[in-house]
Protein backbone atom coordinates (compact mmCIF):
# COMPACT_ATOMS: atom_id res chain seq x y z
CA UNK A 1 0.00 0.00 0.00
CA UNK A 2 1.48 3.19 -1.18
CA UNK A 3 0.41 6.30 1.35
CA UNK A 4 0.48 10.00 -1.08
CA UNK A 5 2.09 11.97 0.59
CA UNK A 6 1.74 14.89 -1.64
CA UNK A 7 -1.22 17.03 -1.98
CA UNK A 8 -2.13 17.44 -5.88
CA UNK A 9 -2.01 21.09 -5.97
CA UNK A 10 -3.38 23.13 -8.97
CA UNK A 11 -1.89 26.42 -9.88
CA UNK A 12 -3.92 26.96 -13.28
CA UNK A 13 -8.06 27.15 -13.75
CA UNK A 14 -7.83 24.80 -16.62
CA UNK A 15 -5.85 22.10 -14.55
CA UNK A 16 -8.47 22.38 -11.60
CA UNK A 17 -11.72 22.40 -14.46
CA UNK A 18 -10.41 19.37 -16.07
CA UNK A 19 -9.12 17.54 -12.73
CA UNK A 20 -12.94 17.99 -11.14
CA UNK A 21 -14.25 16.93 -14.90
CA UNK A 22 -12.66 13.84 -14.71
CA UNK A 23 -13.66 13.07 -11.49
CA UNK A 24 -17.57 14.08 -12.39
CA UNK A 25 -17.23 11.98 -15.41
CA UNK A 26 -16.30 8.72 -12.91
CA UNK A 27 -19.68 9.80 -11.19
CA UNK A 28 -17.67 11.26 -8.44
CA UNK A 29 -19.66 14.30 -6.57
CA UNK A 30 -17.31 16.84 -5.40
CA UNK A 31 -17.05 19.70 -3.32
CA UNK A 32 -15.14 23.20 -3.01
CA UNK A 33 -13.71 24.46 0.14
CA UNK A 34 -13.02 28.82 -0.86
CA UNK A 35 -10.61 29.32 1.90
CA UNK A 36 -7.60 32.12 1.89
CA UNK A 37 -5.62 29.77 3.83
CA UNK A 38 -3.77 29.57 6.72
CA UNK A 39 -5.96 26.70 7.59
CA UNK A 40 -6.72 25.98 11.25
CA UNK A 41 -9.80 23.64 12.46
CA UNK A 42 -12.35 25.35 11.67
CA UNK A 43 -11.82 24.73 8.10
CA UNK A 44 -10.81 20.92 8.30
CA UNK A 45 -15.00 21.22 9.77
CA UNK A 46 -15.36 22.05 6.56
CA UNK A 47 -13.15 18.99 4.97
CA UNK A 48 -14.97 17.14 7.28
CA UNK A 49 -18.32 17.95 6.04
CA UNK A 50 -17.57 18.06 2.93
CA UNK A 51 -16.44 14.80 2.38
CA UNK A 52 -19.99 13.81 4.45
CA UNK A 53 -21.83 15.11 1.06
CA UNK A 54 -19.13 14.68 -1.47
CA UNK A 55 -16.62 12.13 -2.52
CA UNK A 56 -13.55 14.49 -3.09
CA UNK A 57 -13.09 17.67 -1.66
CA UNK A 58 -11.15 20.15 -3.02
CA UNK A 59 -10.08 23.48 -0.79
CA UNK A 60 -8.72 26.79 -2.60
CA UNK A 61 -6.19 29.05 -0.72
CA UNK A 62 -6.53 32.36 -2.56
CA UNK A 63 -5.74 35.57 -0.33
CA UNK A 64 -8.31 37.64 -2.46
CA UNK A 65 -7.35 41.27 -3.01
CA UNK A 66 -10.69 42.47 -4.45
CA UNK A 67 -11.97 41.95 -0.78
CA UNK A 68 -9.77 43.70 1.23
CA UNK A 69 -9.71 47.72 2.13
CA UNK A 70 -7.10 49.75 1.21
CA UNK A 71 -5.77 49.98 5.01
CA UNK A 72 -6.77 46.45 5.78
CA UNK A 73 -4.16 43.93 6.10
CA UNK A 74 -3.71 42.15 2.90
CA UNK A 75 -0.91 42.52 2.98
CA UNK A 76 -0.05 40.85 6.66
CA UNK A 77 -2.96 38.09 6.26
CA UNK A 78 -1.07 35.13 6.69
CA UNK A 79 -0.27 33.04 4.03
CA UNK A 80 1.57 29.71 4.63
CA UNK A 81 0.87 27.31 1.66
CA UNK A 82 2.74 24.36 2.44
CA UNK A 83 1.54 23.61 6.02
CA UNK A 84 -2.33 24.51 4.36
CA UNK A 85 -1.41 21.22 2.25
CA UNK A 86 -0.29 19.33 5.02
CA UNK A 87 -3.09 19.97 7.26
CA UNK A 88 -6.07 19.34 4.30
CA UNK A 89 -4.18 16.03 3.28
CA UNK A 90 -4.23 15.05 6.75
CA UNK A 91 -7.74 15.16 7.28
CA UNK A 92 -8.45 13.48 4.01
CA UNK A 93 -8.88 16.49 1.27
CA UNK A 94 -8.27 15.55 -2.15
CA UNK A 95 -6.54 18.46 -3.76
CA UNK A 96 -5.51 22.21 -2.73
CA UNK A 97 -6.28 25.06 -5.67
CA UNK A 98 -3.43 27.73 -4.94
CA UNK A 99 -4.04 30.17 -8.30
CA UNK A 100 -1.63 33.04 -8.59
CA UNK A 101 -3.48 37.03 -8.68
CA UNK A 102 -2.62 37.03 -12.66
CA UNK A 103 -4.56 33.27 -13.10
CA UNK A 104 -7.44 34.65 -11.23
CA UNK A 105 -7.18 38.86 -12.49
CA UNK A 106 -5.81 38.56 -15.95
CA UNK A 107 -4.64 41.68 -17.30
CA UNK A 108 -8.03 43.57 -18.91
CA UNK A 109 -10.25 42.26 -16.25
CA UNK A 110 -12.88 44.44 -15.94
CA UNK A 111 -16.42 42.63 -14.11
CA UNK A 112 -17.74 42.89 -10.80
CA UNK A 113 -20.80 41.42 -8.89
CA UNK A 114 -22.95 43.09 -6.48
CA UNK A 115 -25.13 41.99 -4.65
CA UNK A 116 -27.69 43.81 -2.75
CA UNK A 117 -30.38 42.81 0.39
CA UNK A 118 -27.83 40.58 2.40
CA UNK A 119 -24.81 42.99 1.86
CA UNK A 120 -25.95 46.15 2.78
CA UNK A 121 -25.41 47.25 6.65
CA UNK A 122 -23.20 45.55 9.29
CA UNK A 123 -19.55 44.60 7.65
CA UNK A 124 -21.22 46.19 4.42
CA UNK A 125 -21.13 49.68 6.14
CA UNK A 126 -17.95 49.09 7.35
CA UNK A 127 -15.88 47.19 4.33
CA UNK A 128 -16.85 49.08 1.44
CA UNK A 129 -16.53 47.13 -1.73
CA UNK A 130 -15.96 44.02 0.64
CA UNK A 131 -18.78 41.83 -0.71
CA UNK A 132 -18.51 42.58 -3.98
CA UNK A 133 -14.80 41.47 -3.92
CA UNK A 134 -16.44 38.24 -2.34
CA UNK A 135 -19.26 37.83 -4.18
CA UNK A 136 -17.00 38.22 -7.37
CA UNK A 137 -14.14 35.82 -6.24
CA UNK A 138 -16.67 33.11 -4.96
CA UNK A 139 -18.67 33.31 -8.34
CA UNK A 140 -15.48 32.40 -10.51
CA UNK A 141 -14.17 29.43 -8.07
CA UNK A 142 -17.55 28.14 -8.55
CA UNK A 143 -17.56 28.25 -12.42
CA UNK A 144 -13.78 27.34 -12.35
CA UNK A 145 -14.33 24.54 -10.34
CA UNK A 146 -17.93 23.19 -11.65
CA UNK A 147 -18.19 22.08 -8.14
CA UNK A 148 -21.50 20.18 -6.93
CA UNK A 149 -21.31 21.86 -3.28
CA UNK A 150 -19.30 24.89 -1.99
CA UNK A 151 -19.01 24.76 1.57
CA UNK A 152 -18.60 28.09 3.58
CA UNK A 153 -18.48 28.93 7.54
CA UNK A 154 -21.26 30.64 9.66
CA UNK A 155 -18.41 32.45 11.03
CA UNK A 156 -19.00 34.41 8.17
CA UNK A 157 -22.47 34.91 8.77
CA UNK A 158 -23.53 38.01 6.03
CA UNK A 159 -20.85 36.70 3.62
CA UNK A 160 -22.39 33.33 3.53
CA UNK A 161 -26.09 34.74 3.31
CA UNK A 162 -24.79 36.89 0.57
CA UNK A 163 -23.32 33.67 -1.42
CA UNK A 164 -26.73 32.10 -1.09
CA UNK A 165 -28.78 35.10 -2.13
CA UNK A 166 -25.91 35.60 -5.20
CA UNK A 167 -25.86 31.76 -5.96
CA UNK A 168 -29.77 31.80 -6.10
CA UNK A 169 -29.87 34.90 -8.15
CA UNK A 170 -27.49 34.12 -10.81
CA UNK A 171 -28.41 30.70 -10.92
CA UNK A 172 -25.30 29.18 -10.22
CA UNK A 173 -25.41 25.19 -10.13
CA UNK A 174 -23.52 25.00 -7.50
CA UNK A 175 -25.25 23.53 -3.94
CA UNK A 176 -24.06 25.69 -1.12
CA UNK A 177 -23.56 24.44 2.36
CA UNK A 178 -23.15 26.49 5.65
CA UNK A 179 -21.38 24.65 8.37
CA UNK A 180 -21.72 25.66 12.03
CA UNK A 181 -18.89 27.95 13.77
CA UNK A 182 -15.52 26.14 15.68
CA UNK A 183 -14.78 27.23 18.33
CA UNK A 184 -11.79 27.49 20.96
CA UNK A 185 -12.47 25.72 24.15
CA UNK A 186 -13.10 28.97 25.46
CA UNK A 187 -15.50 29.99 22.79
CA UNK A 188 -13.57 31.78 20.78
CA UNK A 189 -14.59 31.24 17.05
CA UNK A 190 -11.82 30.15 15.19
CA UNK A 191 -10.23 32.29 12.58
CA UNK A 192 -6.85 32.97 10.97
CA UNK A 193 -6.92 36.58 12.39
CA UNK A 194 -6.76 35.29 16.27
CA UNK A 195 -3.24 34.83 15.63
CA UNK A 196 -2.96 38.79 15.46
CA UNK A 197 -4.17 38.83 19.22
CA UNK A 198 -1.82 39.97 21.83
CA UNK A 199 -1.62 37.40 24.98
CA UNK A 200 -3.72 40.58 26.93
CA UNK A 201 -5.82 40.73 23.70
CA UNK A 202 -6.43 36.96 23.66
CA UNK A 203 -7.70 36.67 27.12
CA UNK A 204 -10.49 39.36 26.66
CA UNK A 205 -11.48 37.93 23.21
CA UNK A 206 -13.97 35.28 24.13
CA UNK A 207 -15.89 37.86 25.81
CA UNK A 208 -16.83 38.50 22.59
CA UNK A 209 -18.83 35.10 22.18
CA UNK A 210 -20.00 35.65 25.78
CA UNK A 211 -21.98 38.37 25.01
CA UNK A 212 -23.64 37.04 22.10
CA UNK A 213 -24.53 34.28 24.15
CA UNK A 214 -26.23 36.16 26.92
CA UNK A 215 -27.98 38.42 24.32
CA UNK A 216 -29.20 35.65 22.90
CA UNK A 217 -30.60 34.15 26.10
CA UNK A 218 -32.18 37.01 26.73
CA UNK A 219 -33.35 38.09 23.17
CA UNK A 220 -34.99 34.51 23.46
CA UNK A 221 -36.83 35.49 26.62
CA UNK A 222 -38.16 38.51 24.98
CA UNK A 223 -35.91 41.01 26.02
CA UNK A 224 -35.97 44.21 24.17
CA UNK A 225 -33.76 43.94 21.32
CA UNK A 226 -32.73 47.48 21.41
CA UNK A 227 -31.79 47.76 24.87
CA UNK A 228 -29.82 44.17 24.67
CA UNK A 229 -28.03 45.56 21.63
CA UNK A 230 -26.63 48.27 24.35
CA UNK A 231 -26.06 46.16 26.81
CA UNK A 232 -23.87 43.97 24.84
CA UNK A 233 -21.96 47.04 23.03
CA UNK A 234 -21.15 48.37 26.43
CA UNK A 235 -20.21 45.15 27.71
CA UNK A 236 -17.50 44.85 24.94
CA UNK A 237 -16.50 47.98 25.43
CA UNK A 238 -15.82 47.78 29.31
CA UNK A 239 -14.22 44.44 28.67
CA UNK A 240 -11.29 46.03 26.48
CA UNK A 241 -12.43 45.91 23.06
CA UNK A 242 -11.25 49.42 21.19
CA UNK A 243 -14.65 50.02 19.02
CA UNK A 244 -17.60 48.00 18.25
CA UNK A 245 -18.14 48.23 14.74
CA UNK A 246 -21.63 46.82 15.17
CA UNK A 247 -23.90 44.55 17.68
CA UNK A 248 -27.23 44.09 16.00
CA UNK A 249 -29.77 41.33 15.76
CA UNK A 250 -31.05 40.54 13.07
CA UNK A 251 -33.45 38.31 10.50
CA UNK A 252 -31.16 35.27 10.18
CA UNK A 253 -32.22 35.22 6.36
CA UNK A 254 -32.16 39.06 5.16
CA UNK A 255 -30.48 40.54 7.74
CA UNK A 256 -32.91 43.22 8.12
CA UNK A 257 -32.78 44.95 11.49
CA UNK A 258 -35.29 43.38 14.36
CA UNK A 259 -37.54 45.06 16.52
CA UNK A 260 -38.97 42.10 17.88
CA UNK A 261 -38.39 38.89 17.38
CA UNK A 262 -40.50 36.43 14.97
CA UNK A 263 -38.95 33.41 14.27
CA UNK A 264 -35.07 33.06 13.17
CA UNK A 265 -32.48 35.07 13.76
CA UNK A 266 -29.00 35.81 14.52
CA UNK A 267 -27.18 38.20 16.50
CA UNK A 268 -23.78 39.68 14.76
CA UNK A 269 -21.34 41.53 15.94
CA UNK A 270 -17.70 42.85 14.67
CA UNK A 271 -15.58 44.47 17.05
CA UNK A 272 -11.60 45.39 17.60
CA UNK A 273 -9.02 44.29 19.89
CA UNK A 274 -5.81 46.30 19.79
CA UNK A 275 -5.45 46.36 15.88
CA UNK A 276 -7.34 43.43 15.00
CA UNK A 277 -10.84 43.25 14.14
CA UNK A 278 -12.74 40.13 15.35
CA UNK A 279 -16.31 39.01 14.14
CA UNK A 280 -18.77 36.62 15.26
CA UNK A 281 -22.25 35.79 15.33
CA UNK A 282 -24.96 33.31 17.30
CA UNK A 283 -28.49 32.10 16.61
CA UNK A 284 -31.37 32.88 18.30
CA UNK A 285 -35.19 31.77 18.15
CA UNK A 286 -38.17 32.53 20.27
CA UNK A 287 -37.96 30.48 23.47
CA UNK B 1 -41.96 8.65 -40.02
CA UNK B 2 -43.73 11.31 -37.66
CA UNK B 3 -43.09 14.88 -38.08
CA UNK B 4 -42.85 16.87 -34.74
CA UNK B 5 -45.67 20.00 -35.27
CA UNK B 6 -44.74 21.49 -32.14
CA UNK B 7 -41.42 22.93 -30.63
CA UNK B 8 -40.97 21.57 -26.83
CA UNK B 9 -41.08 24.92 -24.85
CA UNK B 10 -39.54 24.85 -21.34
CA UNK B 11 -40.55 28.01 -19.12
CA UNK B 12 -38.77 26.88 -15.60
CA UNK B 13 -35.17 26.77 -14.90
CA UNK B 14 -35.73 23.37 -13.78
CA UNK B 15 -37.25 21.72 -16.86
CA UNK B 16 -34.43 23.62 -19.11
CA UNK B 17 -31.62 22.64 -17.19
CA UNK B 18 -33.05 18.72 -16.72
CA UNK B 19 -33.20 18.60 -20.41
CA UNK B 20 -29.55 19.92 -21.93
CA UNK B 21 -28.23 17.79 -18.73
CA UNK B 22 -29.81 14.54 -20.43
CA UNK B 23 -29.10 15.51 -23.69
CA UNK B 24 -25.42 16.15 -22.44
CA UNK B 25 -25.77 12.95 -20.93
CA UNK B 26 -26.02 11.12 -23.89
CA UNK B 27 -22.65 12.85 -24.94
CA UNK B 28 -24.52 15.72 -27.22
CA UNK B 29 -23.17 19.43 -27.63
CA UNK B 30 -25.76 21.57 -26.51
CA UNK B 31 -26.23 25.36 -27.71
CA UNK B 32 -28.13 28.47 -26.25
CA UNK B 33 -29.48 31.20 -28.52
CA UNK B 34 -30.07 34.20 -26.07
CA UNK B 35 -32.83 36.51 -27.89
CA UNK B 36 -35.39 38.63 -27.41
CA UNK B 37 -38.03 37.30 -29.62
CA UNK B 38 -39.99 38.71 -32.54
CA UNK B 39 -37.56 36.24 -34.36
CA UNK B 40 -35.95 37.25 -38.19
CA UNK B 41 -33.38 35.54 -40.81
CA UNK B 42 -30.55 37.21 -38.41
CA UNK B 43 -32.05 34.79 -35.95
CA UNK B 44 -31.74 32.42 -38.03
CA UNK B 45 -28.53 32.56 -38.55
CA UNK B 46 -27.75 32.24 -35.56
CA UNK B 47 -29.57 28.72 -35.27
CA UNK B 48 -27.55 27.77 -38.97
CA UNK B 49 -24.74 28.00 -36.91
CA UNK B 50 -25.41 26.77 -33.70
CA UNK B 51 -26.30 23.49 -35.74
CA UNK B 52 -22.75 23.42 -37.50
CA UNK B 53 -21.21 23.52 -33.68
CA UNK B 54 -23.66 21.46 -31.79
CA UNK B 55 -25.54 18.59 -32.20
CA UNK B 56 -28.77 20.87 -29.95
CA UNK B 57 -29.99 24.07 -29.92
CA UNK B 58 -32.29 25.82 -28.18
CA UNK B 59 -33.62 29.24 -28.18
CA UNK B 60 -34.71 31.36 -25.32
CA UNK B 61 -37.00 34.01 -25.68
CA UNK B 62 -36.74 36.68 -22.82
CA UNK B 63 -37.80 40.08 -23.16
CA UNK B 64 -36.07 41.47 -20.23
CA UNK B 65 -36.81 44.38 -18.68
CA UNK B 66 -33.64 45.33 -16.64
CA UNK B 67 -31.77 46.59 -19.86
CA UNK B 68 -34.59 48.96 -20.90
CA UNK B 69 -34.39 52.55 -19.69
CA UNK B 70 -37.41 54.11 -18.29
CA UNK B 71 -38.29 55.99 -21.56
CA UNK B 72 -37.27 53.01 -23.68
CA UNK B 73 -39.72 50.84 -26.04
CA UNK B 74 -39.71 47.81 -22.99
CA UNK B 75 -43.87 48.04 -23.25
CA UNK B 76 -43.90 47.75 -26.64
CA UNK B 77 -41.25 45.90 -27.83
CA UNK B 78 -42.66 42.60 -30.41
CA UNK B 79 -43.71 39.71 -28.56
CA UNK B 80 -45.04 37.06 -30.81
CA UNK B 81 -43.74 33.53 -29.15
CA UNK B 82 -46.14 31.03 -31.46
CA UNK B 83 -44.52 32.34 -34.37
CA UNK B 84 -40.93 32.27 -32.70
CA UNK B 85 -41.94 28.90 -31.95
CA UNK B 86 -42.57 28.06 -35.53
CA UNK B 87 -39.73 30.04 -37.59
CA UNK B 88 -37.32 27.97 -34.81
CA UNK B 89 -38.94 24.68 -35.60
CA UNK B 90 -38.88 25.12 -39.50
CA UNK B 91 -35.19 26.21 -38.71
CA UNK B 92 -33.99 22.75 -37.17
CA UNK B 93 -34.02 24.12 -33.17
CA UNK B 94 -34.85 22.08 -30.43
CA UNK B 95 -36.49 24.02 -27.92
CA UNK B 96 -37.64 27.52 -26.82
CA UNK B 97 -36.56 28.81 -23.59
CA UNK B 98 -39.88 31.06 -22.58
CA UNK B 99 -39.60 32.01 -18.92
CA UNK B 100 -41.44 34.36 -17.51
CA UNK B 101 -40.35 37.64 -15.72
CA UNK B 102 -41.19 36.20 -12.08
CA UNK B 103 -38.95 32.46 -13.54
CA UNK B 104 -36.04 35.20 -14.38
CA UNK B 105 -36.64 37.57 -11.37
CA UNK B 106 -37.92 35.75 -8.06
CA UNK B 107 -38.59 38.14 -4.85
CA UNK B 108 -35.63 39.50 -3.97
CA UNK B 109 -33.53 39.43 -6.39
CA UNK B 110 -30.84 41.73 -5.59
CA UNK B 111 -27.43 40.87 -7.75
CA UNK B 112 -26.08 42.73 -10.88
CA UNK B 113 -23.20 42.24 -13.10
CA UNK B 114 -21.17 45.33 -13.75
CA UNK B 115 -18.54 44.94 -17.06
CA UNK B 116 -16.24 47.82 -17.23
CA UNK B 117 -13.93 48.03 -20.76
CA UNK B 118 -15.99 47.29 -23.65
CA UNK B 119 -19.24 48.92 -21.53
CA UNK B 120 -18.05 52.25 -21.24
CA UNK B 121 -18.69 54.63 -24.08
CA UNK B 122 -21.17 54.10 -27.25
CA UNK B 123 -24.55 52.42 -26.31
CA UNK B 124 -23.08 52.57 -22.74
CA UNK B 125 -23.39 56.61 -22.78
CA UNK B 126 -26.94 56.80 -24.35
CA UNK B 127 -28.24 53.38 -22.31
CA UNK B 128 -27.22 53.57 -18.82
CA UNK B 129 -27.88 50.68 -17.29
CA UNK B 130 -28.04 48.38 -20.08
CA UNK B 131 -24.83 46.39 -20.50
CA UNK B 132 -25.39 45.94 -16.74
CA UNK B 133 -28.72 44.36 -17.41
CA UNK B 134 -27.37 42.77 -20.44
CA UNK B 135 -24.52 41.00 -18.39
CA UNK B 136 -26.70 39.83 -15.33
CA UNK B 137 -29.99 38.51 -17.31
CA UNK B 138 -26.45 36.46 -19.65
CA UNK B 139 -24.57 35.24 -17.27
CA UNK B 140 -28.00 33.74 -15.90
CA UNK B 141 -29.17 32.40 -18.98
CA UNK B 142 -26.25 30.41 -19.65
CA UNK B 143 -25.86 29.33 -16.14
CA UNK B 144 -29.29 28.27 -16.40
CA UNK B 145 -29.11 26.43 -19.45
CA UNK B 146 -25.60 24.85 -18.86
CA UNK B 147 -25.00 25.09 -22.32
CA UNK B 148 -21.81 24.27 -24.31
CA UNK B 149 -21.61 26.80 -26.63
CA UNK B 150 -24.12 29.91 -26.96
CA UNK B 151 -24.60 32.23 -30.49
CA UNK B 152 -25.00 36.12 -30.31
CA UNK B 153 -25.42 38.23 -33.67
CA UNK B 154 -22.59 40.65 -34.67
CA UNK B 155 -25.60 42.80 -35.25
CA UNK B 156 -25.34 44.07 -31.54
CA UNK B 157 -21.26 44.34 -31.41
CA UNK B 158 -20.69 46.29 -28.44
CA UNK B 159 -23.07 43.89 -26.55
CA UNK B 160 -20.90 41.04 -28.17
CA UNK B 161 -17.72 42.17 -26.84
CA UNK B 162 -19.53 42.56 -23.41
CA UNK B 163 -20.31 39.29 -23.18
CA UNK B 164 -17.05 38.01 -24.55
CA UNK B 165 -14.90 39.81 -21.87
CA UNK B 166 -17.71 38.94 -19.03
CA UNK B 167 -17.36 35.01 -19.71
CA UNK B 168 -13.73 35.36 -19.31
CA UNK B 169 -14.06 37.58 -16.31
CA UNK B 170 -15.95 34.95 -14.26
CA UNK B 171 -14.99 32.11 -16.16
CA UNK B 172 -18.32 30.85 -17.41
CA UNK B 173 -17.82 27.69 -19.05
CA UNK B 174 -19.48 28.41 -22.19
CA UNK B 175 -18.13 28.92 -25.66
CA UNK B 176 -19.34 32.49 -27.21
CA UNK B 177 -19.42 32.29 -30.69
CA UNK B 178 -20.45 35.88 -32.91
CA UNK B 179 -22.50 35.58 -36.19
CA UNK B 180 -22.12 37.94 -38.86
CA UNK B 181 -25.33 40.51 -39.20
CA UNK B 182 -28.03 39.27 -41.68
CA UNK B 183 -29.07 42.14 -43.89
CA UNK B 184 -31.96 43.34 -46.03
CA UNK B 185 -31.35 43.16 -49.80
CA UNK B 186 -30.74 46.77 -49.31
CA UNK B 187 -27.87 46.24 -46.71
CA UNK B 188 -30.30 47.37 -43.79
CA UNK B 189 -29.27 45.05 -40.91
CA UNK B 190 -32.36 43.25 -40.13
CA UNK B 191 -33.46 43.71 -36.56
CA UNK B 192 -37.02 43.14 -34.67
CA UNK B 193 -37.11 46.88 -34.06
CA UNK B 194 -37.13 47.67 -37.61
CA UNK B 195 -40.74 47.05 -37.61
CA UNK B 196 -41.24 50.05 -35.87
CA UNK B 197 -40.16 51.75 -39.16
CA UNK B 198 -42.82 53.54 -41.52
CA UNK B 199 -42.42 53.55 -45.17
CA UNK B 200 -40.85 56.67 -45.61
CA UNK B 201 -38.45 55.68 -42.98
CA UNK B 202 -37.79 51.99 -44.07
CA UNK B 203 -36.37 53.91 -47.37
CA UNK B 204 -33.85 56.21 -45.72
CA UNK B 205 -32.98 53.22 -43.26
CA UNK B 206 -30.20 51.74 -45.54
CA UNK B 207 -28.09 54.79 -46.05
CA UNK B 208 -26.67 53.94 -42.38
CA UNK B 209 -24.87 51.00 -43.60
CA UNK B 210 -24.17 52.47 -46.75
CA UNK B 211 -22.32 55.13 -44.84
CA UNK B 212 -20.34 53.07 -42.58
CA UNK B 213 -19.53 50.89 -45.68
CA UNK B 214 -18.02 54.12 -47.62
CA UNK B 215 -16.36 54.96 -44.27
CA UNK B 216 -14.69 51.72 -43.64
CA UNK B 217 -13.29 51.98 -47.57
CA UNK B 218 -11.86 55.07 -46.68
CA UNK B 219 -10.61 54.44 -43.62
CA UNK B 220 -8.51 51.38 -44.64
CA UNK B 221 -6.86 53.54 -47.55
CA UNK B 222 -5.59 55.74 -44.39
CA UNK B 223 -8.46 58.61 -44.36
CA UNK B 224 -7.93 60.39 -41.03
CA UNK B 225 -10.39 59.11 -38.78
CA UNK B 226 -12.41 62.13 -37.13
CA UNK B 227 -12.71 63.29 -40.91
CA UNK B 228 -14.61 60.23 -41.82
CA UNK B 229 -16.65 60.27 -38.46
CA UNK B 230 -17.46 64.26 -39.09
CA UNK B 231 -18.58 62.93 -42.81
CA UNK B 232 -20.54 60.52 -41.98
CA UNK B 233 -22.78 61.96 -39.02
CA UNK B 234 -23.56 64.70 -41.67
CA UNK B 235 -24.57 62.16 -44.21
CA UNK B 236 -27.03 60.00 -41.91
CA UNK B 237 -28.13 63.73 -40.88
CA UNK B 238 -28.62 65.31 -44.38
CA UNK B 239 -30.33 61.73 -45.02
CA UNK B 240 -32.77 62.48 -42.58
CA UNK B 241 -31.70 60.62 -39.44
CA UNK B 242 -32.97 62.71 -36.50
CA UNK B 243 -29.97 62.36 -34.59
CA UNK B 244 -26.37 60.59 -34.31
CA UNK B 245 -25.90 58.83 -30.98
CA UNK B 246 -22.42 58.15 -32.49
CA UNK B 247 -21.12 56.90 -35.00
CA UNK B 248 -17.05 56.18 -34.27
CA UNK B 249 -13.94 53.98 -35.31
CA UNK B 250 -12.95 51.27 -32.59
CA UNK B 251 -10.39 49.01 -31.63
CA UNK B 252 -12.36 45.67 -32.73
CA UNK B 253 -11.70 43.94 -29.90
CA UNK B 254 -11.70 46.79 -26.78
CA UNK B 255 -14.17 49.00 -28.36
CA UNK B 256 -11.53 51.96 -27.17
CA UNK B 257 -11.60 54.75 -29.69
CA UNK B 258 -8.86 55.17 -32.26
CA UNK B 259 -6.94 58.04 -33.82
CA UNK B 260 -5.11 56.09 -36.82
CA UNK B 261 -6.24 52.56 -37.77
CA UNK B 262 -3.46 50.20 -36.85
CA UNK B 263 -5.09 46.65 -36.79
CA UNK B 264 -8.59 45.73 -36.92
CA UNK B 265 -10.82 48.24 -36.16
CA UNK B 266 -15.14 48.40 -36.36
CA UNK B 267 -17.06 51.30 -36.77
CA UNK B 268 -20.29 51.31 -35.04
CA UNK B 269 -22.90 53.72 -34.97
CA UNK B 270 -26.59 54.43 -33.20
CA UNK B 271 -29.03 56.77 -35.13
CA UNK B 272 -32.72 57.57 -34.54
CA UNK B 273 -34.86 57.76 -37.67
CA UNK B 274 -38.23 59.10 -35.74
CA UNK B 275 -38.78 57.33 -32.76
CA UNK B 276 -36.76 54.48 -34.04
CA UNK B 277 -32.95 54.26 -32.76
CA UNK B 278 -30.94 51.78 -35.11
CA UNK B 279 -27.41 50.59 -34.88
CA UNK B 280 -25.11 48.88 -37.06
CA UNK B 281 -21.27 48.38 -37.03
CA UNK B 282 -19.42 46.94 -39.92
CA UNK B 283 -15.07 45.91 -39.67
CA UNK B 284 -12.48 47.25 -41.18
CA UNK B 285 -8.86 46.65 -41.35
CA UNK B 286 -5.55 48.44 -42.70
CA UNK B 287 -5.72 48.04 -46.71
Amino acid sequence: MTIQNTLPTFRTVALLRDTIRAWQGQGLRVALIPTMGALHAGHMALVTRALQVADRAVASVFVNPTQFGPKEDFASYPRRESEDAMLLMKNGGHGLYAPTVDEMYPEGFVTSITVGGPSAGLCGDFRPGHFSGVATVVTKLLLQSGADVALFGEKDYQQLQVIRRLVRDLNIPTVIEGVPTVRESDGLAMSSRNAYLSVEERAIAPILHQTLMAMASRVAERAPIAEQEAWGRKQLLTAGFRAVDYLSVRDAESLTPLDTLTGAARILAAAHLGKTRLIDNVGVRPA
